[in-house]
């Protein structure tokens, strides 16, 4: 199967890309969450961050800077959120695109999001005394083994 | 009140801090969501990517994808979030720190939060015809503008 943002990056579905520079692109998710949701991709095809090459991930952070302030101003929102989810678990299919991309979502006080959000917030855990400790040095073994 | 964030980049709470660069630590959530949950912060105070030096920025990214890799690894994920927000709106509090922050969260297939977020998947819309052209246009005026 084609990649779908491979094909945009190449100029596909021109109407909903509204910027890009040399190692990025940025265009509407055709599937909003909220109005104004938008994503930044690489132009090559990437599946995790520690793949990019770093002057790339530098085009696509200096492109993600300027999309969440238009995005905001576009829409109104006084807040965003940035998310990018690494889950090769999951099969390509209509919300699930393999190529790397940010999702960038206005936010706005008390919003439909945030009221949907509740559900993850109650899930914060309150860890007993040296749960964090013992996870922490787990991570660092893992960290040290590279 | 001082900044919770900028207290730990100088060194308090060391127990759930396992890595750190030149410009930014690993840190694990003390109200984690899933166990594994940790967040890379920048060591100085920054509130959106915007405002972060570019030399900054790239040291956070190194940052952000050796933590990704090992927070899977001692977790035994196979997949992983990053998430990050700017909402000025929402007061500091226990569970709002304005010292920015990214969100890295181990994920599986069918995991807790896959379930709670059932309601955020169910909220994509299906833009009628022209509307993600119009709001693209309106981006593309705002970007414009800077």
């Amino acid at each position: 199967m084609a990649c779908k943002f491979c094909e945009i990056a190449a100029g596909k579905e021109k109407q909903r890309v509204f910027a890009e520079n040399a190692h990025a692109a940025a265009l509407l998710d055709y599937r909003p969450i909220v109005p104004g949701h938008s994503l930044v991709i690489p132009k090559k095809h990437y599946e995790s961050i520690a793949q990019i090459p770093t002057a790339e991930l530098h085009a696509i952070f200096a492109l993600v800077g300027d999309v969440e302030k238009a995005v905001m101003g576009a829409t109104g929102a006084q807040g965003v959120d940035l998310q990018q989810h690494f889950r090769p678990f999951i099969p390509e299919g209509e919300l699930k695109v393999n190529h790397l991309h940010f999702h960038i979502l206005p936010r706005k006080p008390y919003d439909e999001l945030f009221e949907k959000m509740e559900a993850v917030t109650a899930m914060r855990a309150r860890p007993k005394p040296g749960e964090l400790e013992a996870m922490a040095k787990k991570i660092k073994t893992a960290m040290d083994k590279g």
